[in-house]
């Protein structure tokens, strides 16, 4: 049996060269002239601070979690050294620790007393806060506090194993105190109406009412549980959360009022118009909507941390894993997109850049269903000879129901499953495991992990440019005017 | 080897009779004419459920603690079954769910368009809320966060089982979401100036600034630690939490607009003038100021539901023992008294609350600090034949220093240590332990481990007496007009 791989080498000078830089662009901001969006700087400084820290943190904790009794084998490897669980803890504690240190940095006057009139209240109207945002720290602690739970249940399930049937629901809890603070925050619960459905509701707005707050812990469940059922091999879980962090991150740059013009080709993805450039604002997609920028920093404050966590983590996750991520970061990681998606008014172009998690729920459904047996693991079959991953079966110990058999053979045709059949009765004996992995390996071939995880980010980033093109493209054929 | 004991046996009738009270208080304040304090209503619903689930969650949750090795040996009992620690997980998991849920309770304009002005605007003036509170909904939310990461690190410390020397400092990490907000509310950094201290340093007010942060996270780390290190026998930290608590809530309920009037008699306890009773704020300490109802309101919401988790815990972790608390109950305990004492600005009236725990800080300082020995547990010797606790001792291994010997010579001849001399060379072999616990016992006598855990109750009782008189008695020597 061979030995599991040694911890990888840190680039100490380079990887330290970071933290002055970081240093910087936290501590900017109160220099004279303040940048026009100073609190943004912080985060960004923040955010390399995660990045770091986990990279360093995650390898040097791994041996308190392997003492614990948190670690693991990796299934798909030949060795069975056992490697260190949960560090998704490490970096939700990390993620959250610099959130919480970064609360002065938005919420203050700091940035009042700089720069004042003198660079020109045309480029910064509307973006140093005058009055003291309470609205926007109450949001921001709820949203903190509903990551905090969504890290202690995803520890506590990563400590006593919660079966998946009774997992499901926990994000729900974790996503209380975002509900109760939008609550009392007397949040809008109105949606506009798709203009095909305007005739049928005879109007542009609804109210969902108690609905909205089912719609946002449903989102949380949703965020949190897809990505934690899209995983298995080596780098999965956080390559998934990286992407999409790094699709709403972009999303989010669009809204801002950059100091530069520039335009959007809309018409090129079949929009009507142009962006509309100039004003106070400069370009971005805002419009002139102060609170639309403000949703879409907040947004960032959230997510460019979590880009440098998980970008850090990974280093460590990549094939072949060092450490494992354990149910905590899922949990964390899935939690913050629904906060900004709710936070932000913006869930429904975050749900664009889950289509691959999408994809992979509707496709496991008839195994969480119960319609095919389900193993406990779904991951790819390793053969250790070839080093590759092939797609793993379930095994039908009864003879299907005739439901099954038709979801199947539909599935089969469209080639999102391999099913093995009795040679004479026709009746399906197996079929391979309704995952998207699974189907990788079907329509791709057998293939090794990193080819794989490449294969998934690959799927991801598409995933996310199509997103971009529906939401900026053709989105205008259902919505109107200023699409928030 | 006996038997450990079995479950206590929960009169369910009873419990479940408190059911149906809990909902009507917490719904009774939406129905017409609203009670002058609707919240506090809801608050103690909550409170009741808080201690209900505690009795029933708290056994029903010990399994799975001794499954995931969360299990310790009662160490003055004569059987060693294992009994389930870290229950204090359940406690504070109950306590911050049903903080969370009640959020919209105080911070809702539900109450404003019940009772109206038909009840009298006099006695309901100032207390129903005319605009939203987002201010103390930042408050409470960051005391929720808080709290949270209290929790979340006393599990930590549980389940890694960090050294006492480096988890000192771990209260102060918690308490950081607290002095963020703190600042970026702008929070007041002025203390009063007691009156002897005036003709020094010229001013009746002082600006702490930065070191007023110092005061707020060491006050945490104090109220968390000082309870972790007073514990050791069956009940002691949920009965000391349990008394604290408690004697907040009466001085919490002495500052509430009474509908009724009553006076204190405030010289016998040597205070310069009467109570003022009448006005719109009726009896009260508050003299007319909204502003300190608001706090100590926000204290009751927190301390309720401590006293319904405690009291329902203490159920089971009272001699002999069911359940252990491990650290996360002493840490979430602390954090709530640290949380309450600075968002309500009463941290010194606290602290006195504290005077027993105090008394056993200061003892332990000798051997904290290195001067005595100091073995791992410092908990009282049990004899098993006669079910007896006796003061444990600390062996000198070599010859004490002479300000050991100084320190300790002292402490014997205030009977607060029994010492083992040389009989001829007079050199200290052996002191018992420095804890408040091993002075009860040196100064009784030898007694069993329930009448020990008896006489810490009797003694917390008695400093919170005391503390009063001090606060209303005596502070009027060193504090004028309202002292807040």
């Amino acid at each position: 049996m061979a030995n599991g791989p040694q911890p990888r080498p840190l680039p100490s000078v380079l990887l330290l060269s970071l933290l002055p830089i970081a240093v910087w662009l936290i501590f900017r901001p109160l220099l004279s002239p303040a940048p026009p969006l100073p609190a943004l700087h912080s985060s960004l400084g923040f955010s390399i601070i995660a990045f770091v820290a986990a990279l360093y943190l995650v390898p040097a904790l791994g041996g308190i979690m392997v003492k614990a009794n948190l670690k693991g084998r990796d299934l798909l490897k030949t060795y069975d050294t056992p490697i260190p669980e949960s560090l998704g803890l490490v970096c939700a504690s990390i993620y959250i620790l610099l959130l919480i240190l970064f609360i002065p940095f938005p919420f203050t006057s700091w940035y009042n007393g700089h720069g004042g009139n003198s660079s020109g209240s045309k480029t910064r109207e509307g973006l140093s806060i005058n009055e003291f945002p309470h609205h926007l720290l109450s949001l921001y602690l709820s949203s903190l506090l509903s990551l905090l739970m969504a890290t202690m249940l995803g520890f506590l399930d990563d400590i006593f194993d919660i079966r998946w049937r009774h997992k499901l629901p926990i994000p729900i809890i974790a996503s209380i105190p975002l509900l109760m603070v939008y609550y009392a925050e007397g949040g809008n619960t109105h949606v506009v109406v798709p203009i095909p459905l305007r005739p049928i509701l005879r109007r542009s707005l609804v109210n969902l009412g108690p609905l909205y707050y089912l719609y946002m812990s449903l989102l949380s469940t949703f965020a949190t549980n897809s990505i934690n059922i899209l995983a298995g091999i080596n780098g999965a879980e956080a390559a998934q959360a990286l992407v999409i962090a790094l699709s709403v991150v972009l999303n989010d740059l669009l809204y801002l009022p950059w100091p530069f013009d520039f335009r959007i080709p809309l018409h090129l993805l079949g929009g009507q118009k142009e962006v509309d450039v100039g004003g106070v604002w400069a370009a971005g997609m805002a419009y002139g909507s102060r609170e639309l920028v403000e949703r879409h920093l907040f947004s960032l404050y959230f997510m460019l941390p979590l880009v440098g966590v998980c970008a850090g983590f990974i280093y460590h996750n990549w094939y072949p894993a060092r450490v494992f991520p354990g149910d905590t970061l899922c949990y964390v990681t899935g939690m913050a997109f629904a906060v900004v998606g709710i936070q932000a008014h913006f869930s429904k172009t975050l749900l664009l850049f889950f289509l691959p998690q999408i994809f992979n729920f509707v496709l496991s459904c008839p195994q969480l269903f119960g319609l095919v047996p389900c193993p406990r693991h779904r991951v790819p079959r390793f053969d250790a000879n070839t080093n590759l991953l092939h797609p793993s079966r379930a095994l039908f110990e009864r003879p299907p129901s005739n439901l099954s058999t038709l979801v199947l053979r539909a599935l089969s045709l469209l080639g999102l499953a391999e099913l093995t059949v009795h040679p004479r009765t026709g009746q399906i004996l197996e079929t391979t495991n309704l995952t998207i992995l699974n189907v990788f390996l079907v329509r791709l071939g057998p293939m090794n992990e990193k080819r794989l995880v490449q294969v998934l980010i690959c799927t991801q980033i598409a995933g996310s440019v199509f997103a971009f093109v529906v939401r900026y493209g053709l989105a205008g054929l259902v919505y109107d005017g200023d699409r928030r």
